[in-house]
């Protein structure tokens, strides 16, 4: 009888060590901080890159998630990571962003930028400003200083002068290639997304490749934050503004989900509210954020025939770097890991 | 034995009955069109308000519902209807947008305005237009010709000029009431909301009352739309663009969750990403139309100490009219049915 009490007892214990595995929380290490970067998404083929331009932009993209990773290992804010990844991407003349701005219609650079913060919800943005170096530097300004959110044309820049943000000539933001495709565009009278590529059955739209570049990250307090900054769509008129600044659309964070940064044909990013889009399916609908940045680029999209794509980090340090397009310039770095840096599909 | 079997017989059918009648789908008879529209949220008190003005202001919003029913009676769509409607309240100097819009800190009028179709999810938006006499006009020509969303600045209205749409002198929107209300502005520097009702804490708002107009439509076709229609803030400057013209934030329409129109204190509204919040909490968490304004408006903002409101129609012809300050210019009519039209909560 001894004996049978015993081992009731013992069944009884495994039986409540049971329960009390399977119900007590998991037990998550802190993730490690992470940043992730995009330079556009489009038709990049290899037969357009040559070794040396291909070597280029994976250097500048390799460059663009190491400053922001050696924020982060500092134990920096995942607001001051984004910003300072941005600033890269924008310095760089390869992509279509602060330096590297594609021309308008009226041969002018009209930059478009926006930021936001997962723990607080804050967030800056600016439209249409031209002359400003770093716009992202300005849509943190705005988001810190202006008691607004978003500040749009040349009294946007009135507010960047106010805080002493460097303001560059017209001559700081001539390329000659860009200057080519303008005049490309203007021949045909057409708003060209980035660089050539094949022909476009759209409207508007020449070619496929989306020039803007971005970041999110997670930092060590495991607060979240996106930031993107772009020239827009090559000989655009009509102050024309895309998804980029809108917050929202092709920039959201938002700890209780993820942080998102879009590239790609901004009006149907707009009207698909794609960043927060993401955010939703995860928090509503209790998607992974692979599952979720899947569903709205992959299928909701495409379905659109919307070409471009996203990068996105969650509070558990999970990334996901997910284009419809043939590729996305893209790159993460997890601190005290190797940085990931690819531009094709494969 | 006979017995037996047609009594099981008849069990057996009155099971199948069960079943038929527990699956069948629900037969919905269709909706009756209706459409909402507010005219601006905030603190508007029964002590400021004269018996004169308030019949003025109840009759403008009533002119509105029934001008967008009398489109909608006649099958016309729901996006025709929120223009029509729209159009009303930006004629009419009571309301600050179109004609009524209040002062930028330079002295001009510089509106905002957004329109998006349920059913296509096309949008149209502008920001920061002089002169033009119907901005909601402009943004219906965007989505409709312009090949883009969201177009800002003095090159927006030359897109109005394209299409020859009424430019109004600025002698137009000159209102001696809203010029006082820039004078006092002024003063203290200050960018304030609408009219004068008590101080605020915030740096920025010195009043509480949030100058918007908006309409959301359900269709004979059930199809829904939003519009969105705003002067902003009196004395603003820097080119700030609240939440109205922000497709997701002040205005969204999508077939599959409901039509929402904002007012409210835009910052936040930008923030919080409130017109497809509504539409996400239907579509992925399972709220219905009442729950996910009241979610947003009455919990969500309220923690974020944002005041203001929304209009929402959903598919079933649902309306909701969700305001968390004193007071929201409101009305709605479906058709067929008298209109209803209320200013404050009681």
């Amino acid at each position: 009888m001894k004996t049978i009490e015993i081992y009731c007892s013992f069944v009884k214990m495994l039986y409540f060590c049971r329960i009390y595995i399977l119900t007590k929380p998991v037990m998550n290490t802190t993730p490690k901080p992470i940043i992730a970067v995009h330079g556009g998404a489009g038709t990049i083929s290899r037969e357009s890159m040559t070794p040396e331009k291909e070597v280029k932009y994976k250097s500048a993209l390799r460059e663009a998630v190491l400053k922001g990773s050696q924020i982060l290992e500092k134990g920096g804010s995942a607001i001051e990571a984004v910003e300072a990844a941005v600033i890269v991407l924008e310095d760089c003349p390869l992509f279509n962003a602060g330096k590297g701005s594609v021309f308008t219609n009226k041969g002018t650079h009209e930059m478009d930028a926006a930021i936001m913060c997962g723990k607080t919800l804050e967030a800056g943005a600016v439209a249409c400003v031209e002359g400003v170096k770093n716009p992202i530097r300005l849509a943190k300004l705005v988001m810190k200083k202006s008691g607004h959110v978003f500040l749009c044309g040349p009294d946007a820049v009135k507010f960047a002068r106010l805080y002493e943000l460097p303001i560059m000539p017209p001559d700081y933001f001539f390329d000659q290639f860009r200057y080519e495709q303008w005049m490309e565009a203007k021949k045909t009278n057409q708003a060209t997304l980035d660089h050539s590529a094949e022909d476009e059955e759209g409207i508007i739209l020449k070619d496929k490749k989306f020039g803007t570049v971005g970041a999110v990250a997670l930092d060590a307090e495991g607060n979240l934050a996106a930031a993107t900054s772009t020239g827009g769509l090559t000989n655009k008129k009509f102050g024309r503004i895309g998804d980029s600044p809108i917050i929202g659309a092709g920039t959201y964070a938002n700890n209780a989900s993820c942080a998102v940064s879009c590239t790609g044909y901004g009006e149907f990013f707009i009207r698909a509210v794609v960043a927060h889009d993401i955010a939703c399916l995860m928090e509503y609908a209790g998607m992974s954020l692979k599952e979720a940045a899947s569903k709205v680029v992959l299928d909701k999209l495409v379905k659109m025939n919307a070409s471009g794509g996203v990068i996105a980090v969650d509070k558990y340090g999970n990334v996901d770097l997910c284009f419809n397009s043939e590729g996305m310039y893209r790159a993460y770095k997890r601190v005290g890991e190797k940085e990931f840096v690819a531009i094709y599909r494969d």
